[in-house]
């Protein structure tokens, strides 16, 4: 049952062709774009041997029934929309891989004694809402009503956006899966970072899904004239911001797989002569466990208050955003541990500093993932880049994972 | 022959009251504002005895003769336009204080052996063209033509705005005067920052007018997902910029009476969860010299050249603007610090960290500044204010100079 390593990247450029910017690949929720990809997908998954359908929320929903008709699945898949001038691999390879290890299967004709679903989400970036995982939030049974009523980029409420492409704002629910019916999720997804490459490995298991917070971080000192202030009179709240900066940098360096990013800042009233009044700065923290996670935001709270109080201005955090962290499950990571050993190459275990759906999917089963090297780290961004060989290992080590899979035991 | 106190800043709230805004003051150059405080600045000019016309470029500009007919003049004034929600007395002050003293001398029929001529620059601050002093450099015959094409804020160009307001554009030379005319530029106007408060003086004499440089400062490092990108692995541009202006920072504040300042920043592509590429600051480096300002200006430039070696990312300077120090004429200096004395206050003498008119008319007189407390230091801005006494003190030392002012003995 060989796998086509080049149909999965060749669907990956098709998919890619639909993009709402002509000259690179933007493709947000509820799309013509992602109409026309849903298309797509659910014909792969119809040729695969799958039933394929549009859940209520604009999934691609593709099931491969087991030994008889009715099993609970082991659920994979990932997601098909992007950033914006997104990278081509970010969330359409784990569909696409899945589809293409289904397909194997299916000219095998090998039943399991499992089903399998494959899902492609039509939301997991939260570009249009500015709220991520909207499909997986729906398959877990997660998903917030409230929602509904939020206005996109361009205006459009979650609501009549669903209206417009064809859906039932009020069924939403029935794009659920009951807990009894999922056995685990699996998701392949490029790494997204530089670690796989650093190690020269074409795959690695995912511990976790890293827990984060973001903040805004206001800085209130006092404004004034660039001419006419002493160095030693100032207040300057930007001065202190950039202290800050660097206080993140330093504290995050410190502490293991701790990561530490400003990735924003602005200083008031923003002009060159004058002295800044006030500065702001968004403040993300991640780690793979949530304890490690307080301590570094700990330190980082103690470290702005120094500098508060050192140069004698107001620093405040506004906490905008917390995901706690999704830990993937021993037995998924040993399974899948063993299928890359397998296929013969030694195993990296390292987290996910990136968010996915099966943060989503964690409260209905029990959640893995695994990683496929991609160049210098690079995505969300149209260099976004994965080798013919890595992607046919990732999906050899999937296939051979679906294989050696067992539901539990019945109690 | 007392000076009206009172009347001077009963004369600034008038002239307050023109403002393109309704809560709060704005008065840009060549705007209908501007129109109604020259009709009464012409006015008061005329009730303290002087012969009152607007110029070429829309500069009010009043004569009080000498002991006879033609003399060369003593020059005094300031500007009559704002910054964007501005205070009332940076440079209004200057001008209605000028003519309190012309209105003192009037009452006590007065002839010097020189003409007073008092000006009310129409464009100091250059909020609508973008360039500064375009009243004080057509006063001073180095108004640049190819500045008439330059559009303002409003997409009008100045040529334009100069024919609506009932200008010829083509007749600007006019507003020039001849060096040897010209015997003195000495200006009154408020401090603009904390130095005199500070020190508890109502008054102090200006030593120079800063030189100072603009640069934009682009850090170039490599963009990354915040989350999938350990510290050690990145070349964070805004982690690089922010080492920078703590650096600017530091030298600044360990070299005598250098101010350093970034009034803007922003990184990219700014979003939260992105590690920044690129970073863009601005610099604004003034000193009370050209050399040391130069110093500075090197120390930084040595300082950012090893933060970029250190973390791997490229920092560049583009200058944007740049203005040489203007320094203050030793005898007009002597001149004033003699009448600060007279009125019975310890003489203070300090830079001026803001650009004045001064720095145009130095190309064709001798300049000089009397600085007036302000409270706090707060400028470019509604809080802005003085007491009544201090500008008593302000006039009245204004008013000692120009009665001890002679004109230089003819080679």
């Amino acid at each position: 049952m060989p796998l086509d390593a080049d149909r999965i990247l060749t669907r990956c450029d098709a998919l890619a062709a639909h993009s709402e910017q002509a000259d690179g690949l933007t493709r947000i929720f509820l799309s013509q774009e992602q109409r026309a990809v849903n298309e797509l997908v659910l014909g792969w998954m119809r040729e695969a041997g799958m039933r394929a359908r549009l859940d209520a929320i604009g999934n691609c929903v593709g099931r491969y029934e087991g030994v008889r008709d009715g099993l609970p699945c082991l659920m994979l898949g990932s997601h098909l929309d992007t950033v914006r001038d997104a990278g081509r691999y970010d969330g359409m390879l784990g569909v696409i891989a899945a589809i293409e290890c289904v397909a194997a299967l299916a000219r095998g004709e090998r039943r399991l004694p499992f089903a399998i679903e494959v899902v492609g989400f039509g939301d997991e970036e939260g570009v249009r809402f500015g709220s991520t995982l909207l499909g997986s939030r729906a398959v877990a049974g997660t998903f917030d009503d409230a929602l509904l009523d939020k206005a996109g980029n361009d205006g459009v409420t979650l609501r009549e956006a669903l209206r417009a492409f064809g859906l039932d704002p009020t069924r939403i629910g029935d794009a659920a899966h009951r807990r009894e019916d999922v056995l685990a999720y699996v998701e392949l997804h490029i790494e997204q970072g530089p670690v796989l490459e650093a190690a020269g490995l074409p795959v690695g298991v995912v511990t976790a899904i890293n827990g984060g917070y973001r903040f805004i971080v206001d800085v209130g000192g006092v404004a004034g004239h660039a001419g006419t202030v002493p160095m030693g009179l100032r207040r300057d709240a930007l001065a202190a911001g950039a202290h800050c900066v660097l206080a993140v940098e330093e504290i995050a360096r410190a502490m293991p797989e701790v990561v530490g990013t400003v990735g924003r800042i602005e200083a008031f009233p923003g002009a060159m002569n004058v002295i800044p009044g006030r500065a702001r700065f968004s403040l993300d923290v991640r780690a793979p466990t949530d304890a490690r996670r307080g301590e570094a935001l700990e330190a980082m709270r103690t470290r702005f208050a120094a500098i508060a109080r050192e140069r004698n201005v107001a620093v405040t955090l506004e906490p905008v955003w917390e995901a706690r962290t999704a830990p993937c499950d021993p037995d998924l990571q040993a399974k899948l541990a063993a299928a890359v050993a397998a296929e013969g190459f030694p195993v990296r275990h390292l987290p996910s500093g990136a968010g996915h759906d099966g943060m989503a999917l964690i409260d209905i089963a029990p959640i893995g993932m695994l990683f496929v090297r991609c160049r210098a780290g690079i995505s969300h961004n149209p260099a976004e880049a994965v080798t013919r060989d890595d992607v046919a290992a990732g999906a050899r080590v999937l296939l051979r994972f679906i294989e050696t899979f067992a539901p539990p035991a019945r109690a």
